[in-house]
């Protein structure tokens, strides 16, 4: 016979599709039952084997309190579906979800939904999706635009008490959203509340992206410096702006969001060296890193206030207070207060040319923030008042 | 044979199966229609939309190309199954699947899988959520291991002739197995078919992890040198090994997949610059980049012939013939061909000490390869044998 094993494989193949078969009659029996305690037993059953091991592994000390941990995820596009759900799989405590786009067969070209989900909203697809994958994780999801005035509101009620235990604050806001507006929005929000978050974006282009952790008062925020963006040696024209139909890569947004998550996980559970800035090239395979410290002219005077604050924490803090992680960011001053922390060297970052503040080779500002409009319109959202999320928030409070 | 019509009731019974179960999903309405064209048009309800924006943002210049290759992917575990979803999402010809694990709850902590798909096979499941995502593209499945000796002559041959076109070789295949035997047999094929592939790999403290080129005769294969990973400044003894249960993330293994995805849409679609080796680093945030040179004392006799022959093509080309692509990597002559295209000096390599080969700081071997077992077993698998692939191969043309 000329093919020994294809009667074989022909058998395995009838009995895989009568399986199949059987399953599919009887109804998607979907799911896993909830399980009370994380435990390292390594047996097939056990979801959890895999991330407890890291705790044999020497890598992270204590893997279950995750368990105690929430994330708010904002905008849960290419990036932020699939962050969420790295977050749910690696067993997060509680994850909150804003968006208020609807499931396109658009987006199909990213990873996590799926077609027959078009037309849901993406907070239903993917609370939906979740919990499947994980009925352990609570989840609290926000179907609206965090820039509308009430909706803003709303946002910063849910950041401030949103936690696993009802008033208390989330442990971390992750801004997974594609435009201005939304950024300055979380940026104005967490500099009030001087909650610690982490950025995302990825270029228009699809080919370069970026993570970066804010500490109010600590690093730059949004508003002390030009959003940044690792540039992919193109024409600069064709990154981010409002209105063009954006190219998009399930490859970048994949590794967008991975970069974000792991840097979540070594945060959250005190492992590795947490990054202040990590770029993505996909041109060169070029991954860039630095910190930012806060810009003390920053226009939004949140921020300004949190500068303040975390200068007399520090001159206050006895040395042994000091943690490990940033022990291992070095700090040093110049005009910007950039350091970088990777392979490109100080002389080489002086060297560099280029809009302000420097930046090293490879990096360049998406956009420059717009002047502030001193007309007021009422309107219903910020982008259509074009007037600054500052303004506002000083005007609702006034209310 | 005992039972002459056995075959042909068995296809029969496949294809009656097959044809039961398509009409059984086609009740639940999942998925989208089949699309003929792709087209650039900017709508909600066009799947490839953002991936043809890529032409507009002068990235790639003939993106619906991507319909016209296959690619075969060689285990659907952690990182394999996000590859083949990445290229399912990206519009790809052709996949094979190559597989004999069962999905289980174990594996609930990686992308992809999900709860209700315990107990099927991976492929099988893998198969029937791509279909659904986009069914543009054609799978082909086999749920076999691909290291015993039927099973690998059958691989050789879908190697060879499973393209869109059959009787034409694939355009590539990804290696995302999580074992040295797996590994040696996908390069023992591809050195004897001369199919350029590309390798990936997680270290077991699910901290670190690569990906490298390998085209058969200009770069290193897997026999030439040991395989390398980027040590994660831990002990080394934690690196993968046969029998421990190792220690996974969803982050490492969505930027692996991402990484690897990246590089085979760059190396089919020819934009940006192809990565030989690109490793990830996570404790750090540390991406080192490589090229190394095959070994011209390399085991495997097949790699010494490719060798030869791409030494005589070089020699027989006339200049203007050079492809860009290849004009970007560096190729200088030392020891083992090793050359940087990143950002560690030839200095600081050649000051690095280290196994052989010689390797940048920060990358090490993840472990050697056995010396070969003289003594013959007959034996089911290779694995089971302790013979090398070639010697079983050489004895299984000789039957």
């Amino acid at each position: 016979m000329a093919d020994p094993g294809r009667l074989e494989r022909l058998e395995r193949r009838v009995r895989e599709l009568e399986e199949e078969l059987a399953r599919e009659k009887r109804g998607r029996g979907a799911g896993r039952a909830r399980i009370d305690t994380m435990s390292p037993e390594v047996t097939d059953s056990n979801p959890y084997s895999r991330l407890m091991a890291l705790k044999r592994m020497g890598i992270v000390k204590d893997y279950e309190k995750i368990r105690t941990f929430t994330v708010a995820v904002v905008g849960v596009g290419g990036v932020g579906s699939v962050t969420a759900e790295m977050l749910t799989r690696c067993g997060i405590g509680k994850l909150l979800l804003f968006d208020y786009d609807k499931v396109e067969l658009a987006n199909m070209n990213r990873l996590f939904f799926q077609p027959h989900q078009a037309g849901l909203s993406k907070v239903q697809a993917a609370e939906h999706t979740l919990r499947d994958i994980n009925p352990d994780v609570q989840f609290e999801v926000h179907n609206y635009n965090i820039t509308t005035l009430d909706n803003f509101e709303h946002f910063m009620d849910r950041i401030s008490n949103g936690a696993l235990e009802e008033g208390k604050p989330v442990d971390l806001v992750l801004s997974c959203v594609d435009n201005f507006e939304a950024r300055m929005a979380i940026n104005t929000a967490c500099n009030e509340l001087g909650q610690i978050w982490m950025e995302s974006g990825v270029s228009e282009n699809a080919v370069s992206g970026h993570i970066q952790l804010i500490i109010p008062g600590e690093s730059a925020c949004f508003a002390c410096a030009p959003p940044l963006v690792v540039a992919a040696n193109i024409d600069e024209k064709t990154l981010k702006r409002e209105g063009v139909c954006a190219a998009s890569l399930p490859t970048t947004m994949g590794v967008v969001a991975g970069m974000l998550v792991q840097n979540v996980l070594k945060y959250l559970l005190n492992f590795g060296t947490v990054s202040y800035y990590l770029g993505y090239n996909a041109m060169q395979d070029f991954f860039p890193t630095m910190s930012m410290k806060p810009n003390p002219q920053c226009s939004d005077h949140n921020c300004r206030k949190q500068q303040e604050n975390y200068k007399k924490k520090e001159a206050a803090r006895p040395k042994e207070e000091v943690i490990e992680k940033e022990e291992e960011i070095v700090h040093e001053d110049n005009d910007w207060g950039i350091e970088l922390v990777s392979e490109i060297s100080e002389d080489e970052l002086k060297a560099a040319s280029g809009p302000v503040p420097e930046l090293p080779e490879g990096i360049s500002v998406a956009y420059t923030i717009p002047d502030k409009e001193e007309n007021f319109t009422a309107g219903e959202t910020v982008a259509e008042s074009e007037e600054s999320l500052e303004e506002l928030m000083a005007k609702m409070r006034n209310m």
